[in-house]
Order: C-alpha cells, then sequence, then structure tokens
C-alpha cells in the first residue's frame, strides 16, 4: 500500500458542496456570495498533543473538533478541511479507524474532507479548516468593552479532569470518568452555539489553553483594537461559585470527589476543554440565556469585563463570595 | 521565549489584501467576486523531505514554494498561505531565518502569511496556501486528450542531480553544481507560467514526484474525466533528446559531466523540481512557445498524448531517435 493507494483508500470521500476535492494539485471552492471565508490551522503532535497508544478514531475526531472549534469561535458554518499527516509506518487498522473518526465528524458537520498530504515521519497531525461566515459577521477576539458579562459554554474543567484522571493525579469512577474521558478524547466543537452568537456576543475564543490564559488573550486583543493609545489590556472579574458550578454539579455523585484545588486548577487552567469563551452586553443577557435551550450548549454568566488596569498583564481577579484573589493567566506553553 | 513571543516575533507580517491576519481563531479573507478559491497543503518532515541540518532560510523557502507550485499547476493567483510547525526547541537564530526565507518568498509572490500553528515535536513544516482563479478557468490534471502535446518547463533532473551531489553519487562544480544546489533547496514556483496558461494547456501538473509519475498521474486524472467507460488511462510518447536536452546545456561546461545513466534517471524520475509538466492541443504550439518569453519559465515540447491502450498502467514510451524503450512510471514513494 503505497500513499496513492492510501489516500484513495482513507483519504478520498465524495464532496458535497465543493467544485473540486482530493486527486489534482489543490482543491477548487466556490465561494458564497456575500460570505468571508474563515481558515484555521491546528497541528497535534504524537507525544505532545496525544500519547502514542491513542485510539486512532478519536485522534481522527479530535484533530478535526479542535479545528472546527477555531471556526466555531469567530461564528463560521464550517465547509472544508485538508489533512496533512505524518506517519510512522501505513497500518491499514489504525488509518481505517483514524479515517473513520475524521470523516464521521466532517460527515456530522458537513465539512468536505478536500485535500491534504501524506507522508512517511513521526506521527503528526495538520488539519487546516475552511468557514464561511457573513461578511462583518464574525466574532472577533477583540470587541470586548469594560461592562460586557463574560459567559462560557459547557463544564469548564471537565477534559482537564479527564486528563487528571489517566495521570494518576486524582480518581474518577463511573459515568463522571466517561464523560470526562469523552471531553479529553472527543471534544464536541460549539459550532451551533458560535454561529447563534453572530450579532449578540461582542467579542469570543476558545477556551483550548484555559480559561485564563485564553480570557487575557481575549482581554489583551480587544484593548489593542480599541487603539494604540489604549495601552493597557482591560481587566476581568470573574464569579468563583458561577465558573466552579458546572463541574460540580458534574461531580455530584461521584463517591469520592477529587480535591478542592485540583478542581479549581482545572477549571482555571485546564485546556483542552474547546468551550466557548464569550462577551455581551448586559441587554443581551435574556437573549444569550436563551442560546443554551436553542443550541445544546450550556451557558453560565460567569463574570464581568473591567476597564483597563495600569500594567502588561491583564487583571483578572476571582471572587469568591466575601473574599477575592488576584490570579495570573498562565496556560500549556510549549517553549518558555 | 514562549510560543506567543515567537509567533509575534517571527510569525507575525502586515497583510495586504486579507480582512484579519494572524491574531484571532481564524483568518477572514474576502473572496474576489467571479473567482473559485484553490486550497493545497504540503508537508515536510525533517529527515524525510529536508536534512537536519538544512539551512533554514532555504527550508523557509522551499516549504512555501512546493505550495506555491501545486497552486501554479492549478493556473491560481497565490493569496494566503498558513504554516503549522512543529521545533524541538525554540532557537532564535534558526526561526528568525526560516521566518526570513518563508516570508521573503511570500513577499515576493504577495502571499499574506495569514495564520497557522506552532507547537514542540519534531520538526515539521505544514504548509497550507489558498489562491484565486477565475471561475471555470482552472488548469486540472484531467483535460488531456490523445493528440495533445507535452511541454515541460525549466531544467527537469536538476534537483535531483543536486542530490545526487549531496549524497556522492556524482561531482559537480562550479556553477553547475551550485545552480543544481539552488534548485534543490530554494525551487522557484512557476507562478506565472500556470496562470499564463489558462486557456491554453488542456492539463497541468507539477513535477514534484518525478516526470514519469506525474506525468502517469495527469494521463489516469484524463482518462477517468472522460467518464468510467474509458477504462484504461492514456498513453504517451516520450522524445528523449528534447526531454534531456535542457539539462544537458546545464553541463556543456562541466569536466566531468555525470554518467548517462544517472542524468536519465534524474530526468525521467528525480522529484522536487517544481517544473509544470502540460498538454495542449497542436493548434497552440506557437502561443505556448510564445510564453516562455512572456513568462520566464524555458519550455520544451517534450512528446505528446495518445490514445488508451488496455491495462490499468499508463503506457509511457521514450523515444530516442531510432530506438524506443517502454518505460514504467515510478517516483518517491514515501509507504510501499
Amino acid at each position: 500500500m503505497d500513499e496513492f493507494d492510501l489516500i484513495g483508500r482513507y483519504f478520498t470521500r465524495p464532496v458535497s458542496h465543493t467544485a473540486l476535492g482530493v486527486g489534482d494539485d489543490a482543491a477548487l471552492i466556490d465561494p458564497t456570495p456575500g460570505c468571508q471565508t474563515v481558515v484555521a490551522c491546528d497541528m497535534l503532535v504524537e507525544g505532545v498533543h496525544f500519547f502514542a497508544d491513542a485510539d486512532p478514531r478519536g485522534l481522527g475526531h479530535k484533530a478535526l473538533a479542535v479545528n472546527l472549534s477555531d471556526l466555531a469561535a469567530m461564528g463560521a458554518t464550517p465547509r472544508q478541511a485538508l489533512l496533512g499527516i505524518a506517519l510512522p509506518e501505513a497500518d491499514a487498522a489504525w488509518l481505517a479507524a483514524f479515517a473513520d473518526g475524521f470523516g464521521a465528524l466532517a460527515a456530522h458537520y458537513g465539512v468536505d474532507w478536500v485535500g491534504g498530504d501524506t507522508t512517511r515521519g513521526p506521527r503528526n497531525l495538520c488539519v487546516t479548516v475552511l468557514g464561511e461566515v457573513p461578511r462583518g459577521r464574525a466574532l472577533l477576539r477583540s470587541g470586548a468593552g469594560a461592562g460586557d458579562e463574560l459567559w462560557l459554554s459547557g463544564t469548564p474543567g471537565l477534559a482537564a479532569l479527564g486528563l487528571a484522571h489517566l495521570k494518576g493525579e486524582c480518581r474518577l469512577a463511573g459515568a463522571a470518568c466517561a464523560a470526562a474521558l469523552a471531553r479529553l478524547h472527543t471534544p464536541a466543537p460549539r459550532v451551533a452555539l458560535g454561529i447563534a452568537l453572530r450579532g449578540i456576543a461582542s467579542a469570543c475564543i476558545d477556551v483550548s489553553d484555559g480559561v485564563l490564559a485564553d480570557l487575557a488573550h481575549l482581554l489583551r486583543a480587544s484593548a489593542a483594537a480599541a487603539g494604540p493609545t489604549a495601552g493597557d489590556p482591560l481587566s476581568a472579574e470573574l464569579d468563583g461559585p458561577a465558573l466552579m458550578a458546572p463541574l460540580r454539579a458534574h461531580l455530584r455523585e461521584a463517591a469520592a470527589p477529587p480535591p478542592e484545588a485540583l478542581l479549581r486548577q482545572a477549571v482555571l487552567s485546564g485546556g483542552d476543554d474547546y468551550e466557548l469563551l464569550f462577551t455581551a452586553p448586559p441587554a443581551h443577557r435574556e437573549t444569550v440565556a436563551a442560546l443554551a435551550a436553542a443550541t445544546g450548549a450550556p451557558l453560565a454568566c460567569v463574570g464581568r469585563v473591567l476597564p483597563s488596569m495600569a500594567g502588561a498583564t491583564p487583571h483578572i481577579t476571582v471572587v469568591d463570595g466575601a473574599t477575592s484573589a488576584r490570579v495570573t493567566a498562565t496556560g500549556y506553553l510549549h517553549f518558555g
């Protein structure tokens, strides 16, 4: 099985809305009139983003899901995907399962798999996704203003808890364990929510590096967009109990819930949740709350954006009832 | 230096025709009305596509060039690029040189560098490029018909000769050596030629796997496009002297030219040239010949397309004066 057989057998699917898919030097796409093209690229590396023995079906799902999450954060409708893949060997069972996981998620979201590259090398999955959004309606990181409320979808910290379980840092069981591992291995990109937030959210980002780190990105980008004179990033106040509530609810039935410090760490700094963190003016509160039912994404108001304070690092404070603590935004860093 | 510093310092350039570049969850592009979007992705892996000690500036150039070559083969105008990159460490000098090579080629072709991903891992460069072509005017692999003439740009075999020199399989010197290594390390994508061939070439492919292998792809795709009943791939006859002439001319001054068998192997099966191989009806001969001067790409008519013959493998014959030999299309295979 050479790479042409391999591409033909595993990586070629019929396309539904693309002029020309896999098989030529490039794919051809007819853009929808009145739309902007939205494009993102995420690379997953064995030993860094996934274990060598990771389930290939889950890996196929995740490689596409993390990219669709970037499109969701822009409010885009996903349209096409390309897969650059390096593999140490052409293992038919591995490839079939990987392609199944990738292909099933692509089919679920109506994404045409239109090309890529297959090569020998240390296992590496580099996915590029294209989506569309009506011109001028994309959600950006940079639109938040002081006074906006902060919203978060899903159960932040769940994926990090699953990873902590795998690393032996805590012990989960039953349904709570299964859900945490599912979130870690097969995250569900918030595509419908992102699309529904067009015209409602003032800023949006997907949580891949952790709530604090990604909130800091959003606050920096929003201050920078206010012009070079704005200088300092915006600040934010997070509602500790509101932030922790979904994960606590998730663990309600657990015989031996993980220690409080681990839960807090998972919620504030755990990555890999691929939930949407967004801002909206308080006037939109009812509208946003209604989107939870409409899109199937649980939503919680978890804080608010505050004016700039002096300093290059965004001031982020977590308020827990009577006490409040300033926290530092750290997320996973590959370098440094 | 964490990856955000690194992206800010090396991988962020001003964009000239893209609505939103690096810095958000995805880039935003305004498609040109009346155009199709053309998208391709190529991955280069250390130890497979380049040596660990490869010059980083050349590598930055090549990673983008091989992708622009795919767009050229479609007749597309290049517009944007994304770079997914895995690196074992954040080496400032390496990164600066790599980004310079990539950025200089991007600037040369007016390509906006709009995003990507930076991660730790075994060195891997996965580039995605987007281009545009007026609707319905893309060059495909699949339009060749029996009777069309086969054309090839540049000096086929030159990159393979450079590689043979590096591997000690032959000994080049002086200008001939420098040109062969330049072709291998910093190939020039035939962007202007691809654009000029719109409406003239009946089929086109870029030569990355070797002339025989890529010609076989073109013949298979063209037969398949003629409908499922067509069955067998088209055949082709190559003019040996015409095919070898550019490389021979290149070596005219060489004190000790490489052995004939090596030259023939380089021309027929050497990859990495990134020249365009295309077909056109004989009626277009003068028009095609004139494009060489207009686009700066030397062009030679190297054979013709013949009707199908029974068998799954395209029949490709090389005619050398009175003798002719049927050759098998083989190129570099990563697997199998």
